[in-house]
């Protein structure tokens, strides 16, 4: 194989960061399968016409279900809304293309394993956007726990901190409305702690939650814009329902024995994008931030007894995965990078004839605990991973 | 009133805190009723006698109910273990005694309100020790949050991470029974962080917990020594149970509507003694960790947008709590002087004829939240503090 | 002028960082003019065709004479070895290129002299590849000392810390020549530090410095990659003589009567990169370290007494430079960003018709200090920079 | 030895740190010689014998040379201001006292010279007040050092900056008057660097600095209270001239080959009291910062390749000095427990029959590179110690 041929579905913040990664493959990672920007689908055809412009793709479309058809296309990049996940995933396993989807993956775990299920079916490659999975500093963690290095694992616990709407005049945007965007702050920012938890730690057995919504009601704004700057309203605009949770935090117990802690929120002060986790082992203990993503603390209980403490590992060495692509040790790397590490695995694993990690499996399973937890919210008890 | 006359019962780790506390108030805070150290109490005659001369206490003695009915003390001082708290505070309120009590005030919520009964009943003045409110840093986030400068309180979050007992060979301690301790790290750390909540935030609606004890055996240790060097017996050695909790978690809904979460443990590696928490408001955050007690990180949503960031406060300016008697600025304080501030509030309480705060009502609110956490993993759901 | 036409001479680690920031600009500042990446061009002809197909040139070259004389070229971007510098550059200005060339501009004070002469003889735009200078933060620092915010500057302390050269079987890189390097560490990073200290401070009235060579001998090695891993050779290699300085550190007085302190050394253990500076003025300060470079400390005296203190400001909002482009608040960007923003500026003062800054006058200044302290070493005294 | 019986000269600041420092030795090294507080003598004859009421001494005296004739006194502790140092100190070794002095041992090298001569002719031991030799995580920081954890050093920078005057109106207090102050922050700050350095490098072969006073009149004040609060005076108050340096940076070269960078300073805005250090040697690196005066961070080569960082050592583990006469792990000290070190080091000394360390010596060594630094000030050229 030569080349990806990619279609891609959604043009905004995710279409931006795939759009990067796609292009910025062939530079950095030479040896893989080069990605070809075929066509980008939205739509609003002028916006998407313009969007093709800017971030390099051949050509633009407003239909997605032609994309969809096309010969010249190898894989389906869905970053649309999350409602519209479903259908067009499974649209695209049917028409034999690989794909590559956004998280969540669906707005219900029976959505989403449907989507699994169609794509094993087909027998295509899929692949979902945990790209937090891709920062060095997470994979040495990852390496950290593979290795034993840090032993019997007692604790996981994380947060995802963010503040773009304590503003109560914030807009009704469409993150904030349960039909398209499945959950709040707990399908949002919850699904990635989730995620690292599997990917670092492994499956749960039960979970128990909490969760509000701070501020009912919000203005209803012509253009709503999403994750952006945080613009207000006019006060005096009327206004609709939140429908989703501001805040989700809950319990879980581990199936190896280990505790852990997850909290998700939007109001938080301060914390732009504070995604940070750490985990306690019997050799050791990890600690990562996102806001400071090149780095790792790593503390091991067999250093010499005066010097005991955690270490602020930079995650730029050529010891460190992806590292030695990019630039010399110290120089740092950002949040696009992310996505790019992640468009490595795609096309590697596609060159390599081999499912993606992670893929819509990781996805179901994500989604699972996200529903587990939302179950527990609404009957008030421990709801088991196995119920669902 | 020209002196205090205390007679105290225990002398090891706090009673070592304590004396130091009570020799250092005329020093630091010459204003302050002078405590006179009479008479030290404990049941090893040699090893109180060597305390009393070591800590500058006037005597000793080796039995506590002389210690009560003695004319010439005002107050009696309790730090032996646990267990022995209750009896000795209600003989003592009885004999009209002012009393300190270290925390937890007792090993159940009902044996706590019998000893805030029979202290109400006496008159006498009570306080309870929860030390870590006399930081001069969260002194300045109890003000930032009475004067509203936080807004409305949307989330606290706590942990008490420590690492002491992660080695399997670590001994039995006295600390790790429950008949003796009462609980684990759960009422070892996790009260500080329940006192903490009720002092900064308010009263809790309702808890659900988790807890684990991840060494479920310890060797035997003939002598057993507290809160110790990480020492560890002879693998060999007979085992016992243990029967306290190495790790407990719960989340809390705030009769505030805020969101809280909680954790103590003692498996936390690299975590000394993490004592620290995040509170997060409609108009700003503070953010405090005791390993780094002389600072307090405070966020402001109505700062310049474009230098908006945790400012790292030292809370050794005069415009802090304390600060003013201890050093000049940039010089900071450490553990202990929490104790002198809290012997502050409790000879400054008694000589203005008020009762000091935290006092048994703090205690008794505290073990509310410890039993209902227990309760809610035992029934595995949600418990009202109502229920208590 | 629609398209910007570039010809670029050198092809390795600059090279690489070029060409992303040039592919990167339509994609994120869809506004500017479009840089075409045209030519690239190296002495090895294998070498750079594979540069030039990966790292999306249209074609490569072993000439840069033939380069500089193309009719559709617009721009000749230098980031050859250091000493081949001044030759293209005055051939390129001579031809009527617009120049783009790496620090430091030149070998000497004299060249860069003549290259500066060059330029504005011809006309052009010319351009010195002060990256730095395009970190938000560092924007952000700029802005608080151009607003006033920080008042009367009294003090300026700046180091860059790297370590990858500890090691003394580390081979005799060209880097570590003087004759094509010109200087070591104070060439290389020392010339980072100064020209900051211009840019946000403003000209030094005179210096006086220290430098050592603390391994004076190295192994010659074949391959000679540069800043690369922490690479060894073998013990027994034939060795070389270390040219250049390990170490350079200096005092400055500034004009406006701050106090300057530089340090730059490739012998600090555990620092990767790291490249920070301070600036304390009358009514604030403000720190910024490069290993963390989507940050920046701030702190103003007037902040309300007791919640005083150094806030941690990441330079990721709409209200800082050129973060709108990018993500989301919170989400970071890394090294290579300060290139993007970096050809920004040299397009868009190409489409203005004005010269960018910092131009070939901020390269003869900042050549300027560097020998007024490589005097001030030689000749143990003082040295003005109006000497120079 | 059973007793050390204390005759100390001065009450304020220091005198408050020295009376807290002798007080708690019997507490917390109850195997060391008790110091018995005797008399406290200052000129002001209401505010000694108050000082004597609440620092705990015995008896207050106006007149120190009838304290120095006393047989019922052992040592002499000087910590009046630094221009009555070489008078009582000389007096007290001619008495055959045993003197603890305060930096600055005196206001010149020639004067600190006098009384070393006269101490050791007199046969007494002796003691220099370099208090933050005696944190932990400074003594951590020695032992990797002279163990060669550390290899051989490169670099030592070192910088004490303080904020206390930045404001113009603050009040010309004796610290700013040099016949009373020696000097500004050069001897006031800048010599604990220097002691550091000694400490923990060595020797220096010679120095080149610079310095400024930024604010040249302040307002007289009726009550010059010394590093106080920042009051400031009225604006129209009369003025008097500044005769110390507001800031003084120096460059040394150390006899081993270590190239030293130093800066003191009382203009920093943001810095209450940062007096902080980094080592780089040829196997790793250590940082410490008193406004974290329990952590040392600490770097090794030798780390596995991918899990190298600085590392957060919290020096109160049993495996720290003194660590364990104070709390469990993790529980914080404070300024002033570098004092009570620093007494134990002195009364051990004495009781051992050998001099304490750091002693006249260290001082004259500090005041020879101090002037030195003056000299190379005033003659804008590199000073060699040997000079001196």
């Amino acid at each position: 194989m030569q080349e990806l041929r990619i279609g891609m579905i959604g043009y905004k913040f995710m279409g931006k960061a795939h759009s990067n990664a796609y292009r910025s493959l062939p530079m950095f990672f030479p040896e893989t399968v080069k990605p070809e920007m075929s066509v980008i689908c939205g739509r609003n055809e002028e916006a998407v016409r313009q969007a093709a412009h800017q971030l390099g793709w051949q050509s633009s479309s407003t239909d997605w279900k032609e994309l969809i058809i096309r010969e010249d296309i190898d894989l389906i990049d869905i970053n649309a809304p999350s409602d519209a996940h479903k259908e067009i995933a499974i649209a695209a396993a049917q028409a034999g293309k690989h794909i590559f989807c956004e998280k969540p993956l669906a707005l219900s775990l029976k959505d989403a394993r449907e989507m699994l299920d169609a794509a094993e079916e087909a027998g295509v490659k899929h692949m979902v956007g945990f790209n937090y999975r891709f920062s060095p500093a997470v994979r040495l963690a990852k390496r950290l726990m593979d290795s034993g290095r840090l032993g019997q694992i007692y604790h996981f616990r994380a947060w995802f901190l963010q503040d773009w709407i304590i503003d109560p005049d914030f807009p009704l945007v469409w993150r904030l409305q349960k039909d398209v965007a499945g959950s709040g702050s707990h399908g949002d920012l919850g699904a990635h702690l989730i995620d690292l938890a599997h990917y670092l730690v492994g499956g749960m057995d039960e979970v128990i939650g909490m969760s509000e919504t701070f501020v009912k009601e919000r203005p209803l704004a012509a253009e709503m814009t999403g994750l952006s700057a945080k613009g207000s309203a006019a006060s005096d605009a009327p206004k609709g329902r939140v429908t989703v949770d501001d805040a989700t935090l809950f319990l879980a117990r581990f199936e190896n024995g280990a505790l852990g802690s997850f909290e998700a929120t939007r109001f938080a002060a301060g914390h732009r994008s504070t995604n940070a986790f750490e985990i306690n082992g019997s050799l050791g203990s990890v600690k990562f931030d996102f806001e400071r993503m090149n780095e790792l603390e790593v503390y091991f209980n067999s250093d010499e007894e005066d010097v005991q403490g955690f270490r602020r590992v930079l995650a730029t060495d050529p010891a460190h995965d992806y590292a030695a692509a990019w630039w010399p040790p110290g120089h740092t790397i950002g949040f696009e990078h992310t996505f790019i590490h992640e468009m490595l695995e795609l096309s590697s694993a596609i060159a390599e004839d081999r499912q993606p990690v992670p893929n819509f499996r990781d996805g179901v399973r994500c989604q699972a605990v996200l529903e587990a937890v939302e179950r527990s919210i609404d009957e008030r008890r421990w709801v088991k991973i196995s119920e669902m």
